[in-house]
């Protein structure tokens, strides 16, 4: 209940977005996504110009990327139609971070020409990048697999990250950036990013740990001073109304006592964190309930919109239905009308008896449009 | 090993369709379709006018929509999209059954207009259908959900019917036929779908006399004729090389002992068996064969044109790399180049040591791009 209670449009301004824009829409508040993007400053504000590339993937929206560029952000890009997005739409002078992988040619070209930093996914992409641009780039970074070594599991890692087709070895790292360095790179930067939508200050502090330790070896094996760390994104969101919300403060801060002391800019790839808590779906009932075997509430829009759902076995979002808070309420579960049997928003809901066609729902925790 | 032997184009062939196309690209075996539709329709022969609907989702490709029509197949849409594609690409004089849940009233009119025939998923609609067209059609069905009566379970059945949300309950359904019958319809159908990628005859039997029964019901209660009974979808494909292929024929006979007494006619809405064993897709190998803590083999696509990777867990798809079937092989993980990990075509696969960036890759078994 409490995430009801905490809308922050008045049913009527959601009523006048559905009557101008149609449904189902997407709708978000720049105010929360502003306000999460100072947390993530402040969080982080410990490192020297430290700068979060918020992950264009997570709510590819061009106004909502505008936004968080006013609030000092740059573009986390992993494919080039993210880069695309980037340059054409929302302006010049951006800070744009390029984590793709398994890239053609032309992609490392057009990243090198917006002034994007190139960031390999393993050592073999290297020499790829120097034939691409005809020269290695002034600034650059690599993307670090810890393997074994990253020990801090939890629901939301990305498995075991041996067996992720992320990310090189350290043995790889260390030869790639031994030869960024004999081949001219003035500013080398470490990657890695090994959890998604986490909320465990922990498990972020363990990560710093295993890329300041990588830092430290290239140092004493190579003599390389490490520019910059970009310790990834992942920090998550409460979907769940009786989730604590993340504490975004101690996830800095557990970051800052492994990294804090090198005393060099730390960038971060957050998305999620910045976006999630802000998007809201806005559909109309269709047929109302509609009652068979069990209860159905039946919606103008499919899970294609929504395909977090489709994907994510475990994805929960809180619904209303608009202006019908106290009414009395039965156990449904809310479709659309795809013909999959996995087309189900969420099955076995209490929500309203009342609910007639017509009315409006909201679907809270909505960031990602079309994508998962 | 098998599938790979069975081939239906040199690699020739495929590398012509390649140059000439590009990669990655679907490619269907025409004849083979047309084979698979032959075997369908000899399966049920023992129907008078029996039809296969073709369901339009598993493959919505005009061209293969033309093929399996020219073999005497009609067409199984469930969106208005699908409807579209038939009525504007296909030609004239087609056979549509229509098929849809949680519908809005255009595209009942829709359906109507092109002689699709309605078979509407619960009680209420056939009050919605009446009021979008302003009369009922001649022909119509209801698509019955026999809820805890389906007993032949397998890892391949929708799931629990009773929670599923297509069809509605016994009484529902008898109560819709009387309108139906009252409402001046004289042709009246019963349809279900209760499996899908199903090998089992049992549980297709099973499901024939469920709908036998119900007919029976209608009968004894209202004195209703039941016209047709559409039997659903749902048999199966071979995936792996070691499964045997499905015995279509055994499943025709088995339905058959249980609706062919009634000497009504008979149809059906497969899709997959059709055209499952008879889609490759085609890709090109990137970077090669790339080691990190595991190595990988980097294709030019990524899982968005095969999502059935992305949303059933247990999806095998045989992969060969063309031209190199005799050379020795390793473990590898074929990728793509979407920045999700989920990004993998294929965990584990023993494939040619041998591959280099350019090779070509053939993927079996994938009939439907893009869709799930």
């Amino acid at each position: 209940m409490s995430v009801e209670k905490n809308m922050p449009f008045s049913d009527e301004v959601f009523a006048d977005i559905a009557d101008q824009f149609g449904t189902p829409t997407y709708v978000y508040d720049e105010a929360g996504i502003r306000d999460n993007a100072r947390q993530v400053n402040e969080a982080f504000s410990w490192s020297p110009s430290y700068i979060n590339y918020f992950a264009v993937k997570a709510t590819p929206v061009p106004a909502v990327l505008r936004a968080v560029k006013s609030e000092g952000m740059g573009f986390d890009c992993s494919s080039d139609t993210e880069l695309h997005i980037v340059k054409r739409q929302i302006g010049g002078n951006n800070q744009v971070f390029y984590t793709s992988n398994n890239t053609p040619d032309a992609d490392y070209r057009y990243a090198d020409g917006i002034g994007a930093t190139i960031n390999i996914d393993k050592l073999p992409y290297l020499e790829q990048v120097r034939r691409a641009l005809g020269r290695l780039p002034t600034t650059m970074a690599i993307r670090y697999n810890p393997g074994e070594l990253k020990k801090t599991g939890d629901d939301n890692s990305i498995g075991e990250p041996q067996y992720a087709k992320f990310g090189d070895t350290e043995e790889h790292v260390l030869d790639a950036l031994k030869h960024m360095r004999d081949g001219g790179v003035e500013e080398i930067g470490l990657h890695t990013m090994l959890v998604t939508n986490n909320r465990n200050p922990e498990s972020f502090a363990e990560t710093a740990r295993l890329l300041r330790e990588l830092a430290e070896k290239a140092e004493m094996r190579h003599g390389i001073d490490i520019s910059f760390i970009n310790i990834g994104g992942g920090i998550g969101v409460n979907y769940h109304p009786d989730e604590q919300p993340v504490d975004v403060a101690a996830i800095g801060e557990a970051v800052g006592s492994e990294l804090g002391p090198m005393g060099i800019p730390i960038v971060s790839e957050n998305g999620r964190y910045i976006t999630g808590p802000h998007g809201y779906m806005l559909t109309r009932v269709t047929h109302g309930i509609i009652e068979s075997h069990i209860k159905f509430l039946e919606v103008d829009t499919s899970v294609n919109n929504m395909a977090r759902l489709a994907t994510v076995s475990s994805a929960y979002h809180e619904l209303m239905v608009l202006g019908r808070e106290d009414d009395p309420r039965e156990l449904m579960t809310v479709v659309g009308s795809m013909c999959a049997n996995s087309d189900k928003f969420f099955k076995d809901r209490m929500l309203p008896k009342t609910t007639k066609p017509g009315d409006l729902t909201g679907h809270t925790r909505c960031w990602r449009p079309y994508a998962v």
